[in-house]
């Protein structure tokens, strides 16, 4: 259908070859199967003309620049680092995409130069601290996380050196004035797009996030003697209050809630269980209907347990505002769309994304592509042809609007 | 208060000493602590002036005869060995109680002989295979049982002769043809008697128990990035489920239903769970009703799943029916508990008991004491004074009214 778009895949499943753990893919921040990547993303970048560096967070950048051009220059990547087991698509697939922005926009004539960004870490697996890459480059990465060690002691800043890199130049690689924008394509990790029949859409936002640990204290007791009503059952309580959460979810608009982990005391079969720990996990573009879903939760809790004479305790052990994309991007991404000849879609990230931290620093923007199955973080993670194709045209229409308006 | 309740009470926990770990009270089958209580209870048997065996089963077995009757004899027991870390009174008290109960029934002139049995296994912990000593002595131990292994590989037969006795006995640990009831006195291990403020309760059935193990499969995701309409949850699923069986089990006259055990996967606050297994208890006095309640219960996980598109698995890891208690034995007691100055009351056991085994033997009766805070199978584990003293008249008053019916 699209050869670009077939080579692009290949290109995902080359790279997915490079891990850890030969057969599947396991690729984390500054391990040795990066220095394969960097390698192979190198070559690709020389043979595009771009000039190549590796920043002192491990990020490896490719810069495109027009001949007479002035030092302005607009950013595309995202990162190369993986999960344990993952798919060949999560990140990676914006770094190929990215360079072959850049392939069919060098003969745009376009008033910028163009950077392209291998982010280091995203996904938070060595250090349990995401993000890495883009914090540098956002001017973000505080030096007190150098001292964060992986699971065998090692430091980030013994990573940084054991990969040949000098941690006290991290500060240059924070960008600079002329970084005018940032654009990051990634796959939805959702299963939007397929639910809707769309191949892209345009990132308004990612989402504000809130995480709650709870406990429901009853008493355990033995579940032949117990009658019904002299019961302090902590997993019925649970049970009535996650229908309660799945409820208020499902009629606000918008708004997801999950109640992912449940761990039951003693639980036996036998025996009525006494406690229940679980964890909440609401989000929400809009920060203030997150926070007043979280409260309306918690006061269910309380209620059920006060009806219940069963104890409750909770604490937030997570609480992330919501992260607007810059409107004017998405505006020239929701044209680009159209432009392109696909329907116009936008929508927000329920995922955390390194676009997150680059709209701290600079206009930001995301183009998802449909994930089939909504399947990520596995290695059956797969992506479409022709989605592939159109986020390419897209990419390509971004740019000729955004050169339009800057010129 | 009664000088022969709080002796009774501290006989107990002297026994409750003799145990495998020092500190805390742990007494499986034929384990050396054994010998100590059986050591113990033998001469409290022989001071009452009833001659002691200990049968293949490793039954202790005290007979008193009075002078000039027949064979006729009735039987009062309970059992010796405990779960780990258990309760002083569990099994042990019934032992003590029928011991004083012969004390003072000796000055009754009664017309049949009293035998006392202090069975050698109820809980089934170490062999996993509960009612060892009642078994034999209603004549319903199988032999191939006798290979069945504990922990350390030791078989049935090989505990048995290590405790000095010879499997090859155990038909003759059978009660005869001039057996003509049983009755245990035991502790309700529940809160019934305590909510309603009452010393003890005749028992009228032991009831029947299904248990099912059951899953919910649905489709792992992520949380952040799935909308509620388009998962497939299944924590959801079981909660909505689990509010299902506690509404009907309330709403369901002297049943009670059970979901014990709970395990989520994967598990992680950040994915909508795939996966739940689940555990189902249902306990009813009619057998009918319980039966009903499951099929109820099943379609309903049924229909909860389908309508959610998830699949259903479930299985039946028991279904035992409920025993009846011998009605003329109980009503014997009713009296006999009116008799003594103690409001009527009669309930059935949510537990299974040595007297289940019994009554397929010979008319059976039980008869239950108070728990404070419903308390068992743990060190806290009580008696009252006033309810051990109640039990003491109740349990001369039966075999007054006893012995009436049968002269």
């Amino acid at each position: 259908m699209s050869d670009r778009a077939r080579r692009a895949i290949e290109e995902c499943r080359t790279i997915a070859h490079m891990s850890e753990e030969p057969g599947s893919t396991t690729r984390r921040f500054l391990t040795s199967p990066v220095h394969q990547v960097h390698q192979h993303v190198r070559s690709r970048m020389e043979s595009l003309g771009m000039s190549v560096h590796v920043d002192a967070a491990g990020n490896l950048r490719g810069l495109w620049k027009p001949s007479g051009e002035s030092n302005r220059r607009f950013i595309l990547g995202s990162h190369i680092d993986t999960v344990p087991d993952a798919g060949a698509f999560d990140g990676v697939l914006g770094v190929v995409l990215a360079l072959d922005v850049v392939a069919s926009a060098r003969r745009l004539e376009l008033p910028l130069s163009l950077e392209v960004i291998a982010f280091s870490e995203e996904e938070g697996v060595r250090f349990g601290f995401p993000f890495i890459g883009s914090r540098a480059v956002a001017g973000r990465f505080d030096a007190a996380m150098l001292g964060l060690k992986d699971s065998d002691g090692i430091t980030i800043r013994q990573a940084i050196e054991n990969f040949g890199l000098d941690p006290g130049k991290l500060e240059d690689a924070a960008a600079d004035e002329h970084a005018v924008g940032f654009l990051e394509i990634h796959i939805e990790q959702g299963p939007v797009l397929e639910a809707e029949g769309l191949n892209v859409a345009a990132v308004t936002s990612i989402v504000g996030q809130t995480r709650l640990d709870l406990e429901l204290i009853g008493h355990a007791n033995h579940a032949g003697t117990t009658p019904m009503h002299l019961r302090r059952d902590a997993l019925a309580a649970a049970a009535e209050w996650i229908t309660k959460v799945e409820a208020l979810a499902t009629k606000t608009e918008g708004l997801v809630a999950t109640v992912g982990k449940l761990k039951a005391q003693p639980n036996a079969g036998n025996v009525i269980p006494g406690l229940v720990e679980l964890s909440l996990d609401v989000r929400h573009v809009h920060d203030s209907a997150r926070r007043a879903a979280v409260d309306d939760i918690v006061e269910h809790a309380q209620a059920i347990a006060t009806r219940r004479g069963l104890a409750l305790d909770w604490s937030k052990k997570m609480d992330e505002p919501s992260v607007p994309m810059d409107e004017r991007l998405t505006a020239f991404m929701t044209d680009a769309i159209e432009g392109a000849g696909f329907p116009a879609k936008s929508m927000p990230s329920g995922a955390g994304h390194d676009a997150m931290i680059m709209a701290g620093r600079m206009p930001t923007e995301m183009l998802f592509l449909r994930s089939p199955g909504g399947l990520s973080h596995h290695p059956d993670e797969a992506v479409r042809e022709e989605d592939v194709e159109a986020a390419l045209q897209v990419g390509e229409k971004f740019l000729q609007r955004l050169a339009a308006e800057i010129r």
